[in-house]
């Protein structure tokens, strides 16, 4: 199956960063530089999920098509559960990473004689909106503040373990800045405390490695198309012996947590995706990025740490910029990027993960992000450089 | 894109039920009649699929990637809107038709400040699940009974009818035995009460003509994977004006009521196949069918009614044999089709709809549905009218 993913150059796309030929003057360009927001899916994994488009059965049914698709779900759940050091009958799977996050806090908050939550105020609106509809329920969140870098401060969690405390839920890297929280001692101190341990690592998985027992994780939620598989298809790891309600319910399949016959293409999908990705080759992506727009551009700042951060995401205040124009002249020339609210830039607020790390909400109005993926190239960050000072410079000379 | 789907005569599935050569004595053959479980993609719809994978954006980008994606999920929701007669903003996409029904029942109760829906015993699970889950929140349920054919009593609805009645959700087609409801009937009952009415209407959708507004239903759900596109996908429309709640929190996708990234392919292809494949060419398969076991294999009782049922759902109950059985039997010959229990076959207890109309728990257990699709042919139901006999026989002479 022959799928056109990139107008430019298709050999500058095999690895990541290597040096690969110029990208041509006068060809169309297509610079895709919003894999934090979704990923294309791998043509192998394409391939995969074609080649078994013929075991059409319903994974519920006895006879052999039925079976034939229940042993090709249970291939990709070996696949995910090892990714993340678990065991198969830990993982279940859902339609997304934000229903991931749905099931872990109403399913485990809904089987807990507890009522407390504590989570931080930089998590994904999945976690923070499921949180508003808890609160309405009468449950308690503690929304933990975050430094400039966006990370928690440990004694601060730890000062705000109350007797009531079910759950804390930190997700494992920011889809926004980037950061990456400490997960391992979060991990020790619910441990200590006798608290599950929620993360949402929609972010996280395919570019960190991710041991879950010892991590100390009690669920963690992960995404098919942050990771080049399709969209529509999430999981979520549920330590074994905890307790759980579903949130839909019905004819009882993912061990009664998750009703609705199985989107086995996208199981397979994840399955085969999961495990080939991680990459730590963007750090030159990163730097040459970061590095050209610090030397051409006045009055910018990385917004986040550098350091604590995901390999593969930037986000820069371009000061008395707008960033949706910006975006806007980008995509023009053919680089897509995210204003600083990244999936949600539909929505005309300053992003609430800017604004916790104490961007003012001009400047959180004047960030973009940039997340690489693996079809990113050294050649494609040399053309942004080249468009972008002078995209930068000309919303400046014209403001709105 | 080559997919085999059928390993018999491939010549032979081109239209319902016209005349095609015969299935080669010796060949592997693959009878299908196991489409009320799940349908394979139609190969139309998969080569839509593929072709629009170069439009991999996230639908909330503002880039030109994610509102091509955006347009793509937009124009699906229009075709799906279109074959109910409903308008675009009526339709939300969710992950599955269960996950409809869910939300149709939680999501309006949650709104709702009546506390009391009346239902049938032979729903889905999904409805019946979502009921129990219901009741332990403190709603009441009436489960009405339904008549020998699977057809519920429009009097004893109205009697049913309470001061604090918010919700009738009765299921368009029965998924195990075809019986078709008195749709129109129960929507003018709950127009007169105003009491809002929600349909389970997976089954029907693609094999009845249907029209949301004149019908009077509030909310009607739909599943991709029923009609020829993929597992993973469904829609709930949902009455203009009807107030409602999410079950899944997050980014606000689909009006508010169904976050999560859009599974933009599940979506192109719903919208691809919905509209392309309702069928009255059954009947001839149906008939033929019914006629040839009847004729030739001794205490057999057709569940439910030939007449006020779908054309492509046969049920029928060889008595003293074990359906799970005969279901293996047929395999091993090439004709998948369910045993009593349908999508939910791997739990062993006797089909609730079996017994809902009447069966005894030997006689549901002893029932097997046959249920066509596009693709079969007149071939292949003179084919599985050659085996049956014999397995039935073989069977019955060797009880367990």
């Amino acid at each position: 199956m022959a799928v056109p993913f990139h107008s430019v150059d298709s050999s500058a796309k095999n690895s990541v960063g290597e040096k690969s030929p110029t990208i041509p003057k006068g060809d169309i360009v297509n610079i895709y530089l919003d894999n934090a927001a979704t990923t294309q899916i791998d043509e192998d994994v394409l391939k995969v999920m074609s080649e078994n488009q013929v075991h059409y059965g319903n994974p519920s049914c006895l006879h052999s098509l039925g079976q034939k698709a229940k042993e090709l779900v249970e291939n990709a759940r070996k696949n995910v559960a090892d990714e993340i050091g678990a065991t198969p009958n830990e993982i279940i799977f859902c339609a997304s990473g934000t229903e991931a996050n749905n099931l872990a806090l109403i399913g485990f908050l809904e089987e807990s004689k507890k009522n407390h939550i504590i989570t931080s105020s930089t998590e994904h609106l999945s976690i923070l909106s499921t949180c508003k509809y808890l609160e309405s329920l009468n449950y308690e969140v503690t929304y933990l503040p975050v430094d400039k870098c966006g990370i928690i401060d440990l004694d601060l969690l730890k000062r705000s373990i109350q007797k009531n405390t079910a759950l804390i839920s930190i997700m494992y890297a920011n889809n926004e800045i980037g950061s990456i929280q400490p997960i391992k001692e979060i991990g020790e101190i619910a441990n200590i405390y006798d608290i599950r341990f929620h993360t949402d690592a929609v972010q996280a998985v395919g570019h960190c490695k991710i041991n879950a027992h010892d991590l100390n994780v009690d669920m963690l939620s992960m995404s098919g198309h942050k990771i080049y598989a399709p969209k529509g298809i999430g999981a979520l790891y549920i330590k074994s012996g905890t307790n759980m309600q579903p949130i839909v319910y019905g004819g009882g399949q993912e061990s009664g947590l998750r009703s609705g016959t199985e989107n086995t293409m996208g199981i397979i999908g994840i399955g085969a995706s999961i495990g080939q990705q991680r990459s730590n080759s963007y750090a030159n992506l990163k730097r040459k990025l970061i590095d050209g727009i610090i030397s051409q551009i006045p009055d910018v700042k990385i917004n986040g740490s550098i350091e604590s951060s995901l390999g593969n995401i930037v986000n820069i205040c371009f000061r008395d910029v707008d960033a949706i124009s910006l975006m806007l002249l980008l995509d023009k020339n053919g680089i897509q990027v995210s204003p600083g609210a990244a999936c949600a830039s539909s929505k005309m607020t300053p992003s609430h993960v800017l604004t916790a790390i104490g961007l003012s909400k001009d400047d959180a109005y004047s960030s973009i992000r940039f997340s690489f993926g693996k079809y990113n190239t050294i050649d494609e960050v040399e053309y942004v450089l080249e468009v972008l000072p002078k995209l930068v410079k000309e919303i400046r000379s014209n403001p709105i």
